[in-house]
């Protein structure tokens, strides 16, 4: 049990990891970084020049007690605005440093010129070094209280009011928010909020839907499937027999002691545990594999292929053969994920779990608000039958952090499935991300529109033009900066009939 | 510096005293009550009659340190109900005994029928019997920390839902979101935080402005002044002269007793410190007679003529009096206000700030982020010259209750201003009533409307129906009973659409 427990988190995990560590290695701020394709790594980047800065902010925005302020970092990059027609494009910082982000989010660098815009990310309080209580920020449940989306989003709106403040002839310069993954839902809530700070949102791979049963807990197992299956003949069922044969050996010493040897672990398996903790981390590779399904080579914790899921597909034709000679091929499949250059020695179950604050902080994220039902039933998915089972999480994350989850405390505060009240939110999603079965796949009203990009993993949209990318991702990224052209055209109009 | 520190606070108290106590004695539930006006005390009173409910609410919705909840009250009325075409009129409670609300807010009841609605009165935490932490809630800062508007709003969200999941048939029924003064904010806010709970708001005498600079801060004291000046010749000029008046004779050891004796003081004024307090006692009650200058005999703390200022003014013709005979003059205008039945045997400075839960609870919030500025100038209005002094206020907020007032928090939460993105919300406001100079008395948008009783007192158009009401307060009603129609009709359109 609890090795399934921990996969479970794990999964949630994974949408911290990979955000995290997409682009990762190219992720430095480069001053002499190329404005063309690159041969050798095959990224487009744009230069990428900010300064850093930093804004006191309330510790607790919504109580008084707690008087105390803590400095919040945020990236600026000014090089490209013009005063009275220029933008301000605010990346709403999630789970992790907000240098990877600002490094992993080209989109927004190829289109400052475009729209006369200041880039400014914003770190997310308790990631980063933005942390509140500096090294005891995250010791125990009292110092972790501060660690919430609305205290984020209050973060995000009074460094807005003080960046118009403060740069000399920004003060009526219109806000647009944009961030991806949890960033997204953040962008999104941003917007929803706050619509007297920005006049909208670009929410890329936000499911914002992923919570209570406002989608089927099923969905995001499905659809990793789905990408396993499109990949390559067979491979999604050579996958879902893996598990019961891992069972069959993991039932014996001598079988652990194989697994162990035949995938190289760094730390052998020793108990009927350590099996399901491996089996945790195999899943938790295919869903990796599944948000970062790119169409280009592209560097992250480990560099991967382009379409990483058909290289790991070629492994997974015959789904039917012994035991041992399966899980030899799923050993090929997960090492062109853990060991694509060949450099490793061996594999880390704990590789993909950091101990960076990034992930102590989802994890607590998981365990008060951010939680996400996860099921699969081994039939529309390839993954093994685990129902969602809230009392365990919930005995799970008090045992941990000594706080319980509220599950349905974000679709109260946020609106769940009835937000056409709002406006001027784009929600991106990629057919080929797990979070998209969470995510806004249908306008809802004509102003509250999503985008959907069939070749696209975890939003490849808000990366840089390559000219590996697939045409329904430079439509979408032309239909993004369509929508917030209106938006600022609207504002300027609406600004022009009542000068202030 | 003390007596004028007072004042200001006191000015801002006088918004829950009013509140709190107009129809205070009428206010109990009659369930005898007549339908028809009653010639004793001249005031409609339609059947009140509601069952008396608790929820339990988490303490702390935006933190999970603090997981304890407390029984928060709400009185519910379904007898005019109607399902699939009926309604719920929620009241959004503010600084009081919801009871008070509840009985003070006949216009509900008496609309209760033609919108087929459910009647709803939700108790704000920390007043009435919804207190957090018993009797300790007042305690100290500590307990004092979650009294705030976002926690109120989550209260009322979450009890919106529990009403929703457990009345059956009232799953789909559309919420309005109904309240006065601050409870009139809390309304707006509602809306414009939770459109996926309330459909719409009416916001009588709400002053959402009256924070920071949005308005003047001599805005208030201005019209109470045009208040006194419009209900008799040189009334507002008697009592502009009467603060010199007083401070000639409070230089005195004989001119304070006069006073006390002249003003039948409980207790005798005895240093300069007694005169101001004195000073800002009368202010208070200026204030307090501009809040409820209503076209009818109605009965607060103490019972009121009809038109209050007017039979004040009677006793306030010539300012040019020397000074013993023109505060003879005052105290005969006063003590229309606190003697109308001539019972009192004296008047008690401290008699308007009770010592009740309600006020304490005010004091804080006024502490914390409800930060009104007000000044006076002394010309464009009858008030002694006060500044604004946010230095002085913030430490007395730190001396009394150990907090910093943040006076621009609330305009970065909920808008100032700029709420033009938001939908659907009346606000309404009394010409008379000093509050409406930090009201929105202009419409926004087509969907956030002003509707403007010239005749009208503070929140006049939630009292219920009287033959003495002026045309303009009927005409309001009407019209927030066509808007309020109007989003119901919408809703049910959409929702035939889309059924669920």
């Amino acid at each position: 049990m609890r090795g399934r427990k921990w996969w479970m988190v794990l999964t949630v995990v994974s949408l911290v990891a990979t955000l995290g560590y997409v682009e990762g290695v190219l992720g430095h701020p480069r001053l002499h970084a190329a404005s063309r394709p690159d041969p050798a790594n095959r990224i487009f980047q744009a230069p990428r020049e900010y300064h850093t800065c930093f804004i006191g902010q309330k510790i607790d925005h919504f109580g008084f007690y707690e008087n105390r302020t803590f400095k919040q970092r945020y990236l600026i990059a000014e090089q490209h605005w013009k005063r009275d027609v220029g933008s301000i494009l605010f990346y709403t910082g999630n789970e992790g440093d907000i240098t990877w982000f600002a490094n992993n989010t080209g989109f927004m660098w190829n289109v400052a010129e475009e729209l006369d815009a200041i880039l400014v990310f914003a770190e997310h309080r308790y990631y980063g070094v933005s942390l509140p209580f500096g090294n005891k920020s995250f010791s125990d449940a009292k110092h972790l209280n501060y660690l919430s989306s609305a205290q984020a989003l209050a973060d995000f709106a009074v460094l807005v009011q003080h960046l118009k403040a403060t740069i000399p002839g920004a003060q009526d310069t219109p806000v647009i928010a944009i961030g991806g993954s949890y960033g997204g839902m953040l962008a999104a809530w941003f917007r929803m909020k706050y619509p007297h700070i920005v006049i909208g949102a670009l929410a890329a791979s936000a499911p914002i839907w992923q919570f209570d049963s406002l989608v089927p807990c099923g969905t995001f197992y499905s659809i990793v499937t789905q990408d396993f299956k499109k990949s390559g003949n067979c491979c999604s069922e050579s996958i879902r027999n893996s598990w019961a044969a891992i069972n069959r050996l993991a039932s014996t010493e001598e079988g652990l002691r194989w697994l162990s040897s035949t995938f190289r672990l760094c730390t052998p398996l020793k108990t009927e545990t350590d099996a399901a903790t491996f089996k945790g981390w195999l899943g938790e590779t295919w869903v990796n594999l599944a948000m970062v399904d790119y169409p280009y080579k592209a560097d992250f914790l480990q560099p991967l292929p382009a379409w990483p899921i058909q290289v790991v597909c070629k492994y997974l034709k015959n789904p039917k053969l012994p035991d041992k000679l399966l899980l030899q091929n799923i050993f090929q499949a997960v090492n062109v994920y853990y060991n694509y250059t060949g450099h490793a020695s061996c594999l880390n179950l704990t590789q993909t779990a950091t101990k960076s604050l990034g992930i102590q902080g989802w994890y607590y994220q998981a365990c008060t608000e951010m939680v996400m039902p996860m099921c699969s039933d081994g039939v529309s998915d390839m993954f093994e039958p685990q129902k969602w089972d809230f009392h365990t999480y919930s005995e799970e994350c008090f045992k941990n952090w000594g706080v319980r989850p509220r599950p349905s405390w974000i679709p109260t505060f946020y609106g769940g499935k009835n937000i056409s009240a709002h406006s001027n939110i784009i929600f991106s999603n990629g057919g080929l991300d797990p979070w998209s079965g969470g995510g806004v796949t249908k306008n809802i009203t004509n102003t509250l529109v999503a985008v959907v990009i069939p070749e696209g993993a975890h939003h490849l949209d808000l990366r840089s033009n390559t000219p590996f990318d697939p045409d329904s991702v430079l439509q979408a990224r032309l239909l993004e900066v369509h929508y917030m052209r209106q938006w600022l055209r609207q504002y300027h109009q609406r600004s022009h009939r009542h000068p202030k």
